[in-house]
């Protein structure tokens, strides 16, 4: 048994991550933050847990008190962009372990994180030393790092088929167009008008174009994949509906069908949280909703000498906090699905 | 005033038919037919317009009958693919005109028809005789015909946008790629397992891969555009939701942003249904619900210099039943919104 | 023709307002108010209406202003609660004709506007002035009122199919038990974290137990149509949708089912936007949602002699900005269906 | 370790069994039985359990093979109404012990079950000897017996938080008006009209009006509590969304809301499946998705001396499948709560 803590679990990642851990065999949740709601008890703030969570509350956080303190090993944080490096230094510093689940360390370049985000990265140092780990992709040498970056939920349905079609070479690199549809919880909770259930009912739309941030991290990654520069169309839209992710993907074929096949069996062989689809059966984001899995599909198309490929995840499972389960799972050699079946 | 007549009209786009035509100051509305619930009031079967129809009865739908009486002029078809040539040919012959919502008459190619439906096409000589009119889009030559071909709901989410670009020749014509999310009214009223509330709700995907029969439509008609073979890729996607049509496409730039608004404004100058948005704002398909309206806009990516086309239809209006009776206004000489606003 | 404003048309029964009377045939819209909004075209904050309201822009909403200007003869307030009385105030003595769909003019009695809003009335003159006027069941006294309030949604759908039954007799007028669902759009265009999408799809929960401000307007009236105090509950409900009210009512049985449906149809006899249902069908929100039409039915219950009494309407047309067009309907001498159909 | 089988799981109550069964810690998934499904794998038909199954089939299902196999030891039968008395009657004789989801076996009375059914019951004998078990409120004598009814979703929504209330006199036992709001999949997967997301989308309505099934096992099992005959009024709707009931009940009020709290809390300390929400905090079925818990809340009204007392569930989970497990648990003496949370 570890003990962790959840840092800003007063949103939706947040509120999976506590519904996760607080039923994980290996885990004791030790503590949960969050600055507006100290001293309110938790299952007041998720009635989901109803029962479930004795009368643990949510306490302070502050990040040197946090690093200090004996309460927990590692820390899952789950907190808006711009906010971790602040908390990711102390708790490291504190000899903490740390899965961030925000954009703050996905990246490997400084230079690219400036140009999205526009200024630049707090703490160059660990942003070099922070792996970027898609558990079923990633080598093992992640496993002695302090501090892991979780992958974002666009990223997951992208790399997870992509990734092993472009280390194969069983696609073309290049006019790779990527087309996403979200559930809304990808926005978060807040409270703005444009996410009332009046807007987002019976609403399709796409948005974030031409360049959404995740754009950032599914390049860096495909490029590492490829050995070469990637650069994609992302189209994102939002759907209406609580949550799941639809990715299909338009890339040239460089082989056959059956050679693409072969590539995902062979990378996802005895994965538990992938699931490989039969060509001509689509995945559905209401059959991996609440799951930690991804389904992946594709078909080709002989008159475009395209593979269109499909996917879905749950954004806030896989997309996010089932996905930092699954890492602090195979980071402490715990089962892979411990507390995610 | 005009007197019409609806054949079919016991599905979405019926009711969408009858909602539109019952109010429409030009026409009375004379006859609405369905084999299975004959002598029913049609208010019975289309709640949602109590108190507006009278008496109106669904009545018999014999093609010969209707041919021969004198009940209605023009007639529109609303049925299930491959049962609108027979009443076609009837109807024609007894001097009747008529509007086809239906796929069957909307291809030029006999050949084309033959690929995509499996089997000869039932009346190739009434096939070449339709004109495919999308009032927006085609010159004044069909008014004089007596079989018009409505325009399907996705191919008009996608032709409003590309036509105008491909004749000005401000976007290339090969590696088009083109995504749609409809809602669930697009698959009809049919009591099948897959369009359940509990099987559709949270569920994005796509279906139909790689080549929907909507294609051969959209290639004959962007191919007609660009003078040139066209061909695309169209990845049809299911969205929860009950209408509307959401249409992302990726296609090379062949000219700048101002160049691509400069065709869209030339072509749609003083257009009542289209609505052409600013490079940035995307369209939504619940602002245009309810409505005959195609809202399009586009942005240019400089990394990949693509253009990223949006647009948004109510797959039941503009995409089926709403451009029937725009069509039908053009054609009598009525105001072009005349029931539509 | 005459000239309409209206004051406050950033919610959703603005929004609504604006659609009905941009189409209306015998209305000039002259001007929209917003305070947040001024110089702001209509068509931006309502993209459903592009291509529809010309260059329409948000003007200023200073109310004496207002009460000068010769732009419009009639004003609908749509302000949120407390708001309207200082308009109403300014427009009247400026000659103005006020429509007002607030809460602030619906009761007569000052003391009960106490004990529900805690403060005094602000203008207990216009308050006790102003007309309650349900079109279907007001006698015509109210047409040369310079101020009438407007019914609010709840209680339309409570008194179409109550108040006939309590002058008639045919109920009795104790333990009337109201159970009330209503879509997400009742509760205004609030960014508030309980009306997100994500916190009321898949929801379904009462909400305002056991005294809703809706209380005192719905027991002041059904007071009035028996003839003696009338005590309810009510038990209002939030659903996962945008628009609809679904009210089912449990009473004593005075009478048989046919007399209970002969007091329906002596009072609603050609009443264009009253549906008086076949005992066994039930009214659904899905058939009234976009119309200005209230569908009413009964069953009799011979185990414990209590008629269940089902209704629906569409809160933001006849529960609140469609019925407002037909009160100026009926005040004008247009058709009562006017821009309503 | 205990082998289950599960007869007939291919609708939804069957499909959310073979979830919680297929993870329980103190169960073998033996067998899954479905007469048009034969030869299928389990995953194929619920593709949100893809990659947990294994090879898991559908097998037969003749009644008289279940009995004479040494497959299973317990079976949870989730078949339409009236079918489940023949596979009962063999199963119980082949020494199997059996948990039957439908209404079959769920009334003591042999005539009031001819009164709601039209029809004999098929095994008067079977039917007096099976106990209807609420786990939180029935005695512990069912624990020897060989089968069991399960109560169905409105009953338990009803009788949780009445049937305390009643055995401790804190309400009256007449004029109990209660109002029930359901997902659409308390409908089952049919594939009918009403069902389509089309259909019951944006809809909310009464329906089973006055006499729904469901009413003979609400009244039998208050009536007993109450030790005199109970009557009540229950009007069932219809909601859009995919699970959950909310019900609301308003009672004459025999007592304070501190007796009414404290009656609950008797009844329910230390019950991990029941929360008692404090007075003003309404239940929501968001909140209980996905649980096997219910949550229960009241408020007294003084002006009309009632108690209005709301509740959630899940229909699918405590209104079903959870509701099963948990009698599996407490009859194998398993922990209750083992594979529920």
């Amino acid at each position: 048994m570890i003990k962790v803590g959840i840092v800003g679990a007063s949103g939706y990642s947040g509120e999976e991550l506590v519904r996760i851990l607080a039923n994980h065999p290996n885990v004791k949740l030790a503590c949960v933050t969050s600055r507006t709601l100290q001293g309110t008890p938790v299952e007041k703030v998720i009635p989901a847990l109803r029962n479930r969570l004795g009368d643990l509350m949510f306490s302070h956080s502050d990040p040197q008190a946090l690093a200090n303190d004996a309460t927990a090993d590692i820390f899952f944080l789950a907190l808006p962009h711009g906010v971790a490096a602040e908390y990711v230094r102390a708790l490291i510093q504190g000899g903490k372990r740390v899965i961030d689940l925000s954009a703050d360390f996905r990246l490997n370049s400084p230079e690219i994180y400036r140009e999205y985000y526009g200024h630049e990265h707090p703490d160059v140092e660990l942003l070099r030393e922070a792996p970027y780990v898609l558990p079923e992709l990633a080598n093992n040498s992640w496993k002695s790092a302090r501090l892991i970056a979780c992958p974002g939920c666009y990223p997951t349905s992208i790399q997870i088929p992509l990734i092993p079609l472009l280390r194969d070479g069983v696609i073309g690199s290049d006019r790779i167009v990527i087309n996403s549809c979200s559930g809304v919880s990808g926005a978060g909770k807040k409270a703005a008008e444009d996410y009332l259930y009046c807007e987002r009912n019976e609403s399709m739309k796409a948005y974030g174009l031409p360049k959404h941030r995740h754009l950032s991290e599914i390049e860096e990654q495909l490029s590492l994949a490829a050995g070469d520069t990637v650069v994609v169309q992302f189209n994102p839209h939002l759907a209406p509906m609580h949550r799941g992710i639809a990715t299909t993907i338009t890339v040239a074929a460089n082989g056959s069908i059956d050679d693409l096949y072969a590539s995902w069996k062979k990378h996802y062989a005895g994965k538990p949280f992938v699931a490989v689809l039969p060509s001509g059966t689509q995945p559905d984001t209401r059959y991996v909703s609440g799951t930690n899995r991804v389904d992946i599909s594709a078909v080709y198309d002989p008159r475009t000498k395209h593979f269109i490929i499909t996917s879905a995840i749950d954004n806030l499972v896989k997309g996010a906090s089932g996905q930092a389960v699954q890492i602090m799972n195979l980071w402490n050699g715990f089962s892979e699905t411990a507390g995610l079946v």
